[in-house]
């Protein structure tokens, strides 16, 4: 079956060419994007994503393409036309379409792209089983990486890095030598005293979905939470490390730049933080 | 008449859908780009052009989709297609279309879309007689801002500032207190001491064509040069300054938020800057 996507209004095999190369996601990276999951058929925290890509928009003065409810829609069709029952739907939003100048005009109508496709379902049990691995990089990025921007190429190359040295994830650190997040993932680490920690959300990293409902949930489990920076050698020498996204939600880190994390292998409360989203997402869906 | 764009292959119609959604250049501004003046029909230091594009797409992994004797055929037929007599060439490159995710796979075919407009003939000279003013902005980019990547959002809220300021340009000032470049422009002064003075080209700045090209001009000139950066006070105490791009060549800067800069008119030694890079122009053609 040939995957479908919608494009500024219609939707259409997603190999045929719908964007104009003038619009401004293409010469300028001038948009945002969000990422949700998509579970037995149901988006997972949907309006926790809409409101973060409000947000975005709002940041950069971009004017929102449709209403929440007729966005909805779309997410909803797109899903059923490309048959995702376990999966993602990823939507971008980009300034529109005119002629090549830094500034923009206002006026401008925006463009919309929602695409879908299913994941591996044994995927989330085997990261979990297992974790990954992560690379340490430095941190290039801009001042603005609470925008879930387009503007992404600082980590794909962090990304890139983690690739090229056959593991998962690139963690990336600051000049102070702190953590700041993955190319695509936020941090967390369970420290040596036992304090899971996680570093505020400022202009250094991007306010995960994920990371949010955590916050709201680990209130109710016994575990000591602290929202903190952490440096590299702190993450050494943690007792857990994991990776969260909305792709699978909790990623175990279980080596770092090639050492083991504790005794490599995902810890108790990486595994049970996991099972406490998966609760959260039979319940929210 | 409508503009003509080379997109992958294919001269069409500029406001056609030429780009796939999973272009990486949509999803995550992975790809590099150039823009080269056009007087009389002819590219203006062309073969510069080439060499940095060259070394942007080495420095981000991405072949070149063709060879450079092709590539100036399409740039020439660009230019042809789109009668641009004085004007610009822009070409954009990126690592191709893949499935989203931040890694890439080896192997993709890098995408090619030129495209061609006249200018204003007569805004070079105004801009001489006139000059700009700039407003000064918080550099908020990445840390390899010498690679001419098209994750330009940084650049286009540090423009739009400007825009909105009712000014042309914004000079970017590091946490320093030093100026880094233009949104699209490479920044200079005549300090208080009668010294032309640049920013050293690091991976804070684009190392800019006219820029490289100045710097083996002045050697002739009876001027003082330094490639030493600028706080925005000494800019503001600065006997001249003035922007430089491929666009219009030099931009006398008069006013630095919303303070003269001298006497508030371009001064002698930008004009004969201006006036030198125009005679280099001429020979170079």
């Amino acid at each position: 079956m040939s995957r479908i996507a919608y494009v500024d209004g219609v939707y259409q095999p997603i190999d045929l060419p719908g964007i104009q190369v003038e619009d401004r996601g293409y010469q300028f990276a001038d948009g945002v994007y969000e990422v949700c999951a998509v579970h037995h058929g149901q988006l997972l925290d949907e309006d926790a994503h809409l409101a973060r890509l409000a947000r975005s928009l709002a940041e950069l003065s971009i004017p929102a393409p449709m209403s929440d409810g007729a966005l909805k829609i779309v997410l909803r069709e797109t899903i059923t036309r490309n048959r995702v029952s376990d999966g993602i739907v990823y939507m971008q939003i980009t300034r529109g379409v005119a002629r090549r100048e830094h500034g923009y005009a206002s006026g401008l109508k925006p463009v919309l792209v929602v695409t879908a496709r299913a994941t591996d379902p044994n995927r989330r049990a085997a990261v979990l089983e297992h974790g990954i691995s992560v690379v340490t990089v430095p941190d290039q990025r801009w001042a603005r990486c609470d925008i879930k921007s387009i503007s992404l190429l600082p980590n794909v190359l962090a990304r890139q890095e983690a690739v090229e040295k056959g593991v998962q994830e690139a963690w990336q650190v600051d000049t102070e030598g702190l953590v700041t997040e993955g190319a695509a993932t936020n941090a967390w680490i369970v420290d040596a005293n036992g304090v899971l920690r996680t570093r505020p959300a400022d202009g250094g990293i991007l306010n995960g979905i994920v990371r949010q409902i955590l916050m709201s949930l680990i209130g109710d489990m016994d575990v000591s939470f602290e929202e903190r920076a952490f440096s590299v050698s702190e993450a050494l020498s943690a007792r857990e490390c994991f990776s969260t996204a909305s792709t699978l939600a909790v990623f175990p880190v279980v080596q770092i730049d090639a050492k083991k994390v504790g005794d490599g292998r995902p810890g108790p409360i990486s595994q049970a933080i996991a099972a406490r989203y998966i609760q959260h997402s039979l319940i929210e869906n």
